[in-house]
């Protein structure tokens, strides 16, 4: 989902064409040989530059997302040229892919797929979730800068970028983790940050939206 | 740690310049308004380049070895010029930053902060760590390429780079995150690697090893 709504926003903004091959994960296609010389870990999803002889696969959704940034992206439009704005962006990426999403992913199962209830642990990871919202809600408040900002990473009020292509998918999804609207509303520039990039045709169809509307 | 190694390397490398400010995490002095400037999600280490105006902070481990990359090895002799085997190295300091580092976090906090013993939990997240293990296993066995491999990101046998350090810390605290050595038997190519990297001398300054050997 964050890997296609960057595809989405270069098609957008570049034309850049790209093609998916869906994986069945129920037959655990991913785990087998051919799919773990893409990606080790047997992970999807995996992207693969068909355009590099040999093609180059790519893993992580996060060195996927910064991937397309470098080659396709050629004129930093959801990235940055100045190099301290450009770690900026890194920082902040690299801050939800370690303590964001595995955090969140784990609140998912042990509340959903775990086959027994441990409150310690649902209760450890939904705080901990929490927590790092209000990490986020800190960044976007602009509480240790001079004024509120749009998005996470950038000079002044911040430019739309992989940071917060690879952040939104996870926190929109707040209902699903089972937060609750009074949980969430000690976050409003989070809220806010959520709505901004929802508008976004290239987010909607990433995450299949558009198509459902139509 | 994984930073004090990146820094010791660029000071043996070129002479680099650094100082270290301790910050009381008893008195949780990581936690207050002053830090939290610097790193919203309160966490230790963070980095400042003071030769940048205002002084620039970055958190997050990765991204601080990523900057120091940019910005003080003008060589890429802990990184890549080829954009393919830099991607590569992101992909690998990825996959722990957002793998690796948070289930052995959780292995060392169910089997030994948490107020109970989960049984469920930390077996969940001992498996998931050992997974993952055997993840860098596959990567250097060479087990989907022409041969063995050195190091983890880079053509041919690797090249040792900031994937390499920003891994090396987790895996070689096996034995203290509880794993037995039958365990880390099945991976004998992560082994040979723990050792390759464990005898560079800046490493061992990076862990204050050397110090102690003294």
């Amino acid at each position: 989902m964050r890997t296609e709504i960057m595809l989405e926003e270069l098609k957008e903004a570049y034309g850049t064409e790209w093609t998916t091959t869906l994986i069945n994960i129920m037959s655990n296609e991913q785990k087998k040989d051919w799919f773990l010389r893409l990606d080790p870990n047997g992970r999807i999803p995996v992207i693969i530059d068909n355009t590099q002889d040999p093609p180059f696969p790519v893993m992580e959704t996060s060195a996927e997302m910064l991937y397309l940034l470098k080659a396709y992206d050629k004129e930093d439009k959801f990235g940055f040229k100045d190099e301290l704005e450009r770690n900026q962006c890194l920082q902040w990426t690299f801050f939800w892919h370690g303590s964001g999403a595995p955090y969140q992913g784990q609140v998912n199962h042990f509340s959903r797929a775990a086959p027994e209830k441990i409150p310690y642990a649902i209760n450890r990871f939904k705080n901990e979730t929490l927590r790092v919202i209000g990490v986020l809600e800190i960044q976007l408040s602009g509480k240790h800068a001079d004024e509120p900002r749009d998005f996470l990473a950038g000079k002044g009020k911040g430019k739309y970028s992989v940071a917060d292509m690879k952040t939104w998918p996870w926190v929109k999804g707040w209902e699903r983790t089972g937060f609750s609207k009074e949980e969430m509303d000690a976050f409003p520039h989070v809220l806010k940050w959520i709505d901004r990039i929802a508008e976004r045709p290239a987010v909607k169809r990433g995450i299949g939206e558009a198509y459902n509307q139509s």
